[in-house]
């Protein structure tokens, strides 16, 4: 047994669990942190049988990582501050890290 | 060292916190998820002894063990949906999911 | 790489969370239990490379030791319930728990 210790953005949380539940993996959300350093990210415990725990980390990986997203941001033009025109920007979205640990004893009752 | 992650229902998370308190054991509660996939749930983190952890795992699994609970709920009768009666229904209450770690290096400061 | 499972007062989370990110450290902060054993406690969760573990231990060793601190506080004087004179108290404040577990596999994407 294994348990998977992933932290990854809020906004993916909710496909990341409906895509564990569909392939049958139990899964755990801890509130979310509030902190600064790490403002909204999630943390999700999975355990899993070891010869699952690639898929696992596989789903992980495919749903929540980094990506590229265009938003439209507004900028002054010149000197004129009160001219703002609006621009496409390039943002990073999503980005998981994940910790694999070994389980010494797994019960379920 | 072992620690001991413990996935439980909220409420009997007062009920192991105070057993465990009684029984010598430190535990941290982590709060709970409100996520859609394990809603009332609570992580219980506790750091043990290596020959107390069959102690431990046992508390949990008596405290927390899933059981059946009667409660009543309201049916409607026949094709009139303006008459309900009381009547009773077996749900199945608590559960835990017990995860035992192996500790490299254990501090307190 | 091991993970380091930190339970340290709350109002030592923003320093130590501040001096891991000077010394290149990443960490998680995990909402605070709010529960009666550990109220006012923080759970947080750093991923650090094996040879650079002692440097995290001792760190939070650092920064959240036990330690006393002199607080004002008030006592009735004689049978006068009314007279009350300040005096200082001390009280120990801080304090961490830390767990080093061993990672099988480490992803980041
Ligand atoms: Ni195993
Ligand atoms: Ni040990
Ligand atoms: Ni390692």
């Amino acid at each position: 047994m294994k348990l998977v210790v992933a932290v990854i953005q809020d906004k993916d949380s909710g496909k990341l669990l409906e895509a564990l539940v569909e392939d049958g993996f139990k899964a755990t959300k801890l509130a979310s942190t509030g902190g600064f350093l790490k403002a909204g990210n999630t943390t999700v415990l999975i355990g899993v049988e070891d010869n699952k725990t690639q898929q696992v980390v596989k789903l992980i990986k495919k749903i929540c990582k980094a990506r590229e997203k265009t938003v439209t941001t507004m900028s002054p033009i010149g000197g004129a501050v009160e001219s703002y025109v609006p621009y496409p920007v390039e943002i990073v979205v999503g980005g998981a890290t994940i910790f694999v640990l070994d389980v010494d004893q797994f019960e379920r009752v």
